[in-house]
């Protein structure tokens, strides 16, 4: 039994969704087709790389994952297959990869197959599906197209670092309203050895990096390394997105002290 | 293994759902269960139908569907099972079948299961999750019920035609806020060899069918036929019906020289 | 093919729940993961109790159910597992058990596995999911730990009854807005034998209980025991929660006739 996971920005209240399980279970029966997440914001490939990027690695190996952010035609002629860390994942090429992928994938091909466009808005259906099940039914990526050796690159806004500083962004927040930065454990420990303080909107500041949310007083503000290993700020038991009116693209700066 | 879709106005936040799912494979282990939406409006059978009529002809031959909007034992007391190109449907006799089939159902039976009350307001459960896992399984319809020849006949909302002009309502919202109409490509096609403008409030106008949302600039309304072959109005990359005050059962009228 | 449910308050937008289906998948493939509710309010366990209770009756015994309400290490240093009416149960030991399970299980063990404390915020991943798959395996609770006979006690709220009443309160809002109470058939019947009415907020009043939605003209207010045998203020075809103005924790009273 083959194993397909789905990303979009498709949502799950309309029949689009159904359509392309409906493919899937057509083209290859009993496959398991495990949701990543279809609430991605509409177009937002920032999002569904950061949502697919922490979700696929808890998936076997040679699972196929099919990523339908901000994907049709007309934007993206070109649809791309990898091979990548022993995953199979597919989708259009519009700079989805970059951002999700920190190495070149092991392999990458341009996907070639006789496009049936019955659906003109609806490559999810027409181009990803099939491809997805050649290869859920253990089919190679070279039956799907010719190697390529590039990409739609795409930047991910990385943290502004100066003396002293860094400068972060939020880029995420999650349903538990924990407010979620670019800003990595690895950009924190590389620079940060000594005392800091972490700044954002209203003058509030946090000192600490908590390990467990429990780690102050149910109500109060704290700073921690959530699951993505991304710096995250949120309250116990609290909604810091609401209470501390961070949102979306907001300034999390760190101030510390630079130690020879 | 079997196969069952629901389609229901349940929502997902509730048990309902949970105990439907539970129920099936405790009847019938191993079924794979797909989603096509349970965010179907409460009662709403013409939204309902909508969805369904554009998922179901994804899935494979012999697929059961339960249909579980406005289903309940107090407004429809009698329940439904058809054959309907090589599809089996099952749901309440409230008018929703007569809403997605195009031509009457090769077979219809009401169904005539001795009926557990154990759940006075919980037909999908006691009524049609036994129905479904009896077809899943191989079963035929003549042991759920007896021929029929007539159900509860709904009209759907048709757009109003008149000379050089097709008026049409509006019928859904998808998540993208695209603003889907009752007008079809055959109404359209039908109709309108020359130009045509398409006009709707606050003095939008249209007057181009595009085959992409690409094709226009970003932030930029258009029109064109979507999944669903009904006549949409979206803007490329933006919210259609926030940013153009479109809502449910909005008129949308087509303005077209006709063609001797 | 193992089966594991699925209830818990990490919402469905995020990669969170996406992570715990990839990880139980890739430890135990083929294994049928069935979502109970994962829109419980955010660590909110009378609510995830009430949710699960009425559900997993509805799957087959020998089920592996994960609850993974207000779930973290640091809150909740125990995890629990159970078999309870020939169900298993997963969860952390913060009283939803209690709240669960109307007599002491059958069998309770404190998870005594080497826990790898990869995600410190992610108990349901690192401790859940292989004790879970463990058991839909075909594992013992023997191997997970040791038998305990105590768990954390949360106390549901009760109604209070007095002469000649019953105050109640309401526990649950569903997605068709109906408003559920904490007044079971139970107290009802054991109580209440002639006249009755039952009072809320605004000064409306009931005084029958109906068996169906739909006994009431469209739009016209009622009382029934729902699914879950709770007592509910319903408006047929309407949203009572919003029409009626009852919320969350709202007070609703019975004054009956007391027969001797």
């Amino acid at each position: 039994m083959g194993m397909i996971t789905l990303t979009s920005d498709l949502g799950y209240k309309d029949f689009y969704l159904a359509a392309v399980k409906g493919s899937i279970v057509t083209q290859l029966p009993n496959t398991q087709i495990i949701d990543i997440s279809h609430s991605v914001a509409p177009f937002n490939i920032a999002q569904g790389a950061f949502l697919f990027r922490n979700a696929f690695p808890h998936f076997p190996r040679r699972t196929v994952h099919i990523l339908g952010v901000n994907c049709d035609y007309s934007n993206n002629p070109e649809f791309l297959a990898l091979a990548y860390r022993e995953h199979y994942l597919l989708g259009p090429d519009n700079g989805i990869f970059s951002l999700i992928c920190e190495e070149f994938p092991e392999k990458l091909v341009k996907i070639n197959l006789n496009r049936e466009t019955k659906f003109p808005h609806f490559a999810l259906l027409d181009v990803l599906v099939p491809c997805a099940c050649h290869l859920a039914a253990g089919g190679t990526l070279n039956t799907l197209g010719d190697d390529q050796k590039t990409w739609i690159q795409k930047m991910d806004l990385k943290p502004v670092m100066g003396p002293g500083f860094i400068r972060g962004t939020v880029i995420y927040i999650d349903e538990y309203q924990n407010v979620i930065t670019n800003i990595t454990r690895k950009h924190f420990e590389e620079r940060i050895k000594g005392r800091f303080e972490i700044r954002f909107k209203r003058n509030e500041t946090i000192n600490k990096i908590s390990y467990h949310y429990g780690e102050v007083p149910e109500g109060e503000k704290l700073s921690l390394f959530g699951i993505s290993e991304h710096l995250e700020i949120a309250i116990n038991k609290g909604k810091a997105s609401g209470l501390l009116g961070l949102r979306m693209d907001d300034t999390i700066q760190i101030d510390y002290e630079e130690v020879s």
